[in-house]
């Protein structure tokens, strides 16, 4: 049997997995508003509760490519509430910091600079949502990290050829080669990986002692023939993939048994569809790497915003489109099924005091058969004490008219 | 004679004074980008060499009030690059920083954080320009504050009433109670000190003992009856007064013999206006402090791109107005004067590498006696290679037509 890496405190890196945080999701909202930023202090909570020695975000940790003031202010608050301190950071930093952070005006990693005190340093990639633009190709990453709380990582400037030079961390005996690529458009790089233009560095010594770490933020769901990324183009020295972008939490690695890799896919901190994807629980990764083994613990996020979703097909119920009654009588049972879910969200809450009240509900009804549509927004009107989303809790569709993962990725 | 305060640097608070900076004003200039970054660069740098305890702005450290992310990554930078250091912040802070700061995430001085290595500390109000506004009401200096990179003070949250909470701070026998008060509108704020509903709170012990300075960022030229604030209005117990908002360097204290204080008027950083106010020389203070004495040092700024303005008036000129080829002599007139005004621009420069070549030129042409006019567009051609602003170097008027200190507040 293989060691048990959470054995060796010495010699095992502790990583906090997370990655489409969205902060500023629907920041306007007076319900929702704060949503993101509660459960991203959740997580960095964590990474302080577990002790971890670092933070690895994989993408889309804004909302917005230009995120409001007043969301810049609560990430920028967390970060230095949560990831200043005083205890040192066990993690060598051996590669050159210059390869890495080249990008940036201060091309070391946070906790090397003696001017700051980094308990729990942060790194992250970027995603589509807060990619590169504008005037000196900055995100807001760059942002964080002229601040000193985020080590930003994984920018890519050509557009012909894409070169991953891996951050080298070493704790003890354990040594990470920690590879990241911020989002680019998934045909770009389909079409990169096809023409052999994406070349993963690899150290130059002992490559085997090296546990090999990607993480990436692009589609990993088939949309078209080049609209993904196929695990089949990873290279196959890698040992884990993170997998950022995909909503849905798909933590416990999956083993690719072609290329020789686990693949996890923490999913979104917060739901920014009202997909069956997100309505799935939610959570974040700890991750223990000692040598060349790893270990993923799941941490259930017990500040979501409770979500249910439930399929309604009127055909296969009591109900009667003959009933001269039937509109009414739909929206009677549909009520009655929003009251079942509420009745289950009171039962499921997660006990921290911090998760938000009032859940998402999501009804799909199937009306198919010649049945009548009431009025969405007066449903709705019934339920605005008791709801985060009285506006759209019913979706009504025809049968085989629904898209089977409505935006599951973003 | 009084003590000089630059003798003794244990009891001698030394204070760098200066405003208006307007980071980002025409950032999307390809010339004149940069501009306000390189003279912020220019007054840090300033701060380190000249080892000040503080940095002291009067606002309007940006001209917009929802900056660029290429401004804010700069600014960040720049103050993450000068400020951070290992020298000990030798001014103790003996208010309570939750009435000084109370309105931010982190109520303390940053120079007293643990997790910071703060060498050169930032005090900042806010001005007109980057005002609290928004969700939150937060301003880009609560950015730089939650950065921990400046320290945000004169923050006022009623309508009806103002009360200013000093900082106080003593380096070794000298005692300095600073007052801040951050823009608002000047017909409010005006009303307010009417109705007596503006109070400088003083501490309670050995009042005498205090050195108290007060930055505000107003109109101090009378614009209308009501919209600006007179000298008259400010408290006469006060020492010295730091007047941001007004763009014209007056830096020299002048003495108000009324109410017994010192006003110095440092003036903006960089031109946001062609005016003559803007065109004069801009400096920053080193401001000494010593028990109730000060001495204000001017420093000039060597990155500052040079301005040139001229008036012509051509009925007082050689030029006749019956002349058949007129238009095309007053052009060659104009061209001649601008090319005077080149030369004497190559003979002005600072000799600072980072000073920009091209300087900005501005002639005002009085055509008033039956002169015609030329083309404003065709005379900025011929200087689009020697002058910053080619488009709108001449501005044609009639007499008595010009506004006499066109914009030099901003
Ligand atoms: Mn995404
Ligand atoms: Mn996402
Ligand atoms: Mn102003
Ligand atoms: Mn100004």
């Amino acid at each position: 049997m293989a060691p048990d890496p959470a054995d060796d405190e010495q010699d095992t890196m502790k990583i906090l997995l997370a990655t489409d945080c969205h902060l500023g999701y629907q920041e306007k909202d007076p319900i929702r508003g704060n949503d993101s930023l509660v459960t991203f202090e959740e997580i960095l909570v964590l990474a302080q509760k577990n002790d971890v020695d670092f933070v690895l975000l994989g993408g889309d940790l804004f909302h917005d490519n230009k995120p409001s003031r007043k969301t810049m202010h609560g990430c920028l608050s967390l970060l230095r509430k949560y990831c200043l301190g005083d205890k040192p950071c066990q993690v060598e930093f051996l590669s050159d910091p210059s390869l890495n952070f080249g990008h940036t005006h201060f091309p070391t990693v946070n906790y090397e600079d003696p001017n700051l005190n980094i308990a729990y340093p942060v790194f992250s990639i970027h995603g589509n949502h807060d990619d590169p633009a504008g005037q000196g190709n900055l995100c807001s990453l760059d942002l964080l990290n002229a601040a000193g709380l985020v080590n930003y990582f994984g920018k890519h400037e050509s557009l012909e050829k894409i070169e991953v030079s891996p951050l080298l961390l070493q704790k003890g005996e354990t040594k990470l080669a920690l590879y990241g690529l911020g989002a680019l458009r998934d045909e770009r790089l389909h079409r990169l990986f096809v023409h052999k233009k994406v070349a993963m560095l690899r150290p130059k010594e002992s490559q085997e002692d090296w546990f090999n770490l990607f993480v990436l933020h692009q589609n990993r769901t088939k949309h078209s023939t080049t609209n993904y990324i196929p695990e089949q183009f990873l290279d196959d020295f890698i040992d884990l993939v993170f997998w950022g972008h995909e909503h849905e939490c798909k933590i416990t690695p999956v083993w690719n048994g072609i290329q020789n890799f686990y693949v996890t896919q923490p999913g979104s901190s917060v739901a920014t569809s009202l997909s069956e994807g997100e309505s799935r629980a939610k959570h974040v990764g700890l991750l223990y790497v000692k040598q060349r083994n790893f270990k993923l613990h799941k941490l259930p996020l017990t500040t979501v915003r409770p979500f249910y979703m439930e399929d309604i097909v009127l055909c296969d119920t009591s109900l009667n489109p003959g009933d001269p009654d039937i509109a009414k009588n739909i929206e009677i049972y549909c009520a009655q099924k929003v009251t079942e879910l509420l009745e289950q969200a009171e039962r499921d809450r997660s006990g921290n005091s911090k998760q938000p009240e009032k859940p998402l509900i999501r009804l799909r009804v199937d009306y198919s058969g010649g049945f009548e549509l009431f009025s969405i927004q007066r449903f709705g009107q019934k339920f605005v004490d008791r709801v985060a989303n009285p506006k759209d809790m019913i979706l009504f569709h025809r049968r085989r008219q629904l898209n089977p993962d409505h935006k599951g990725s973003d």
